[in-house]
This record gives structure tokens, sequence and C-alpha cells, in this order.
């Protein structure tokens, strides 16, 4: 039993569930918001080993069961997905502008068939009457634990979660005040396997680009996309064809000249955006995959921005910070 | 016979064919470059009978074969997809400024196995040193129908072509002298097929929606893009899903909603660039299918342009013109 033994520091006092769409991370917890152990499956709200609430109990007894089998009482949080409308129970979106507070009030709470109670997250909405509305559901758990682990961005920030759909983030004195959301990930992977624009890409397959070649097309898509004027897009994604059919760029870099042209118009108008609410730019924050926020990173040198920091997956932290103001963590 | 009896006038005197990617399209016309008769079929370069060759022969003799029986000495012309790298033979782009003359000069030659010649028109490429390149197959010819049929526009005119690649092609004494491709329709396709935006899209089998409000949407589409500024597009996509997800407008109308959005896109940058070009606006004409040329009109009355002509299919005009200025018709 010896080897069992933790101090006190390092006891479980939570466990922490990151639930989204395509999969499902548990993090055991220990007081100081340390992860002790941390496990995963695919068993994301869209891939349930059986439909409706049995699927949600099923994928979660598989994941955290042997933890709560030796640590019968810790309490249970979570986010993300799971708390959509197609989620284990919908927590409805809560209003801009939202503290990590404003979510504890309005936790939903999922019931096992053994009597445990899940608490579970709510998004975010931004709905002003003058401008079409914004939703998140999973970003406002990373934004609580990127301002849990650095108090200083809590007072004014930007932050910027690039992917599939990247959000940027407007926080002034712990709350978010306003975001809008960037299809530039998923309008990425459409545009190369569903349009035409697909055709003339070499596959990684057949040849990998030289990475300075990569990135030379790359920062020449950013800077076209700087350059560029109110709905040029639509025309600078044929130039995507036409550079390739006229071998002004070879077809193994077409992908990344792609990417620096989608990156470099949001990040024209999300700074632009940035200067017409504040003047000067706030602290920027990137948070995510390593090498997504990098390609950020460099595109910004183009717009003379340079990020205050670069954080990996803040979500453990975030659901920690989110249990702490709902209670459960001291009744635990 | 005295039924197959015409007047002279009425008299054959040239084959067109209009050949794309997806369809074949013949037309049998007279001196006067009207239309006798016209024939159709599904055999487009990427759908041929058999592969290479024999499949354009074998297409090209099941549409026109009884045509020519009867008429064996009438010369042919052809534009189109055919003339592309993947066509019966390729006719290489020529470079602006470019006129019909030009066209003519650069036909490419596909003889068949009984020894017909069968001229084909050039695409048209615009290829400056310091912006990328841009291309046009097809549309050439139907630009040299519209300024054959209406000389007043060929000293200026901006032609702007609807469709899945939107032309916008600028016109001086008769030449092409610059032209940009949007890729607005089959964004438009892609999205609404496989991103995220079509979930919430309700699918006309389950409910057509009523026109006025159909139309509502996508004015408040064109107008969200006209008021957007550089990048915003990204950001505006995101839009038709969560107008859709708070209700804020109903399933039936989000594919008109996104309609409008890339329309206005494509003319809040077609519209600047003209100006930039040439301070005010030359005339304008929109060459294409009714539908979509009657959305575009009604999309510009919200930039307070209305353009001088809606042309329908111009191409035949355009064979017709191409076959003068290679002089084959005279010869026949």
């Amino acid at each position: 039993m010896n080897s069992n033994k933790v101090s006190e520091d390092h006891q479980p006092v939570l466990v922490t569930l990151d639930w989204g769409t395509s999969s499902l991370r548990g993090f055991l917890m220990d007081r100081q918001a340390g992860v002790i152990d941390q496990r995963a499956s695919s068993h994301g709200i869209q891939n349930l080993p059986e439909p409706g609430i049995p699927g949600f109990e099923k994928a979660f007894t598989a994941l955290c069961g042997e933890w709560l089998a030796r640590w019968p009482n810790l309490p249970v949080v979570a986010g993300g997905m799971v708390g959509s409308a197609q989620g284990w129970v919908e927590a409805p979106y809560v209003a801009c502008p939202a503290d990590v507070a404003e979510l504890a009030r309005h936790a939903g709470r999922a019931t096992t068939a053994d009597g445990r109670t899940i608490l579970i997250a709510p998004g975010v909405i931004d709905n002003p009457a003058d401008a079409p509305p914004d939703v998140m559901r999973g970003e406002e758990i990373q934004i609580a634990g990127a301002l849990a682990a650095h108090p200083a961005l809590a007072e004014r920030a930007s932050i910027i979660m690039p992917g599939t759909h990247s959000k940027w983030v407007a926080i002034a004195a712990s709350r978010i005040t306003r975001f809008d959301t960037y299809m530039t990930g998923e309008v990425f992977a459409v545009m190369s396997k569903h349009s035409i624009l697909g055709r003339l890409m070499t596959s990684p397959e057949e040849a990998a680009a030289a990475p300075a070649a990569a990135e030379a097309a790359f920062l020449q898509g950013v800077a076209a996309a700087r350059d560029s004027h109110a709905g040029d897009l639509l025309n600078q994604l044929f130039s995507v064809r036409s550079l390739g059919l006229t071998k002004r760029l070879p077809g193994d870099v077409l992908k990344d000249y792609l990417s620096g042209l989608l990156i470099g118009q949001e990040l024209t108008s999300g700074l632009a955006r940035l200067r017409a609410d504040a003047g000067d730019l706030p602290p920027i924050v990137l948070i995510g995959d390593d090498g997504l926020c990098n390609s950020y990173r460099r595109a910004m040198a183009l717009f003379d921005v340079s990020p205050a920091a670069l954080l990996g997956n803040t979500a453990p932290a975030g659901l920690f910070r989110f249990a702490t103001a709902t209670g459960t963590l001291d009744r635990a």
C-alpha cells in the first residue's frame, strides 16, 4: 500500500472532463490545480458508445470508473459540447459580459444512475442588437484557465484561439466582454478537400515541400491578405489555382499559400477590430496547438504585432477554476 | 423535299461548339449569326463516351453527325474547356490585352479521323509581374459575342459573368485589358454542402421559404458584406450559423443570407477595383443565367449601381465572330 501513498498536497480532490465533439479527456487533479493523472477516449458527444443518456454514462464510467472506485467522493465537473443541446444536459449560453462566477451560477447538472452529480459549464453568447450574434462553448473554460494561471492578463487582454473556428476574445476585468469567431480552419479544410483548389495541391505523400519553400509560400499568402481590400478574399482564393496553373508556385506549397491567405485575412480583420475598439492593442495571448499558435505568431510579425504569450491546453486549469467557483470543490 | 428548302439567308454556313467541362452544346448557324438549329449533350470534357481523342470524336459525331451528313462542307469552330490541357487539342492562353483577332491568330486545330479540321479558341491569361495571374477559358468567346451584338460596349465596359467562378472583365477598344476571377459560386456550393453551415439550412424539400423572406435575407447578407471591412468574410461566414442557432434567421433563408454575403463581398471588391482603375464606373454588363444575373442586379442596387445591360447566352454569337476572325467562314 505504500506505493499508493501520496502527500496531502498531491491527494486527488477533483475529476475534470474536457468533453468535446470528437474526444473526451479526463483529469485527476490535486488541490493546487495540478494534474495527477489523465485519460482520454474517442467518446466525443458525436461518437458515444450508444445513443443518448446511457451513452454519456457509459463513456464517463469507462474513462473515470477506476478513479472513482478508489476515491468515490471526488466531485466531477465538465465543460465543452457536453453542455450543448446535443449534450448530456443542456447548459444554455450565458450572455457577455461573463466571468467564471457567472458560468458557475448557470452550471448544468447531470446525474448518473448511481446518484453522482456532474456540474457542466455553460457556453457564452455575444448577442448585440446591431450585429450578428456569436457563440462559444468550451473556449470559456480555456479562458478561465488562462486567466487563473496569468492573473496579469485578467485586467485587459485579447485572447486568440486559432483552430477550425478561431475565437478572438476581448477580456476586461476578468470578464469576456465580446468575441468574434472566424471560420479560418474549416474554410481551409473544406476548400482544400472539396473545391477545385485541391486539384493542383501535391499531397504530402507525393512530395513534401522543403520547409523554407513552404514557409515562404505561407508568408507570401499572409502578405497578400494583409495588403488586400474589403471583399478581396473570394478573388484571392482563385489565385491559389492560377499561381499553380502558371507554375509561379509549385503544387507542394499551394496549401501553405492558402493557409497564409486565410490566416492573413483573419489577422487583418481581427487586429483592425481590436484597434477600432481600443486605439492601442491590448496584450495578445494565443491559446491552442503549438504548431498552429506558432504559425499565427509568424504571421502576426508581418503586421508588426507580437503576442505577449503562447499558452498550451488551459482546459484543466479552467475546469478547476470553474469547480472552485461553483463551490463544489470546497464541499468535497 | 420542299419542307427542307431554306432561303439563302437561312442556309447553314457554320457549326459552332460550346464545349465545357460538364456539357457540350452545338449550334447550326446562318450567315447572319442566327441559330438555325441547336443540340446539346452531357459529353463535357470530363464526361466523354470514352477517354482521350476517340472520346472527343465520338461526342462530336454523336452531336453533329446528322448536320454534317447533310451539309458536309460546313466549317466547325469550338470554344471552352475543349481547348484546355485536358481538351481535344490544347490552345494555350493568349495574354491580355487580347481581342478576337488575337484569339483567331492562336486558334488550336483538331483533326478528325475523316480529315475534318475543327478550329479551337484559346483561353486568355492576365499575368502581371506584381500580382497573381488570372485565367479564363470560354468567357472570352461570350465576350466576343457580347461585343459583336452591342458594339457600343466595345469602346469601354466592364463585363461581369456571375457563376461558379465569376469573372470581372475590363474592356477597352474591343480588347480584354484585364480581369479578375471570384470563386463566389464555388464557395457558396462547398460551404453549403461540406461545412457546418449546411447543418442548420432547411432543405427546399422540407420547406420553401416565402419569396419575400428569402429576398430580405439575401439583401441582409448583401448589406452586411457591403458594410464590412478587409478580412471580415471569415467571421461573417460564421454568422450564417449563429443567426440560425439563435433563430434570428429561420433555417429556410440561411442559404439566401449566405448567397447575399458572398455576392456582396464580390461586389464590394469588384466595384472598388473598377473605381480605383477608372475613377468613374464604366458601363456594366451582366452576362449569364437569368436568375443569377437578376440576383446580382438586385444586389448592385444596394451599392447604387445599375447595370447597363443583362445578356443571356452570347456564346453562339461569339463563336461566329471567332470563326469570322479566323477566315474559316469566308473560305467555306
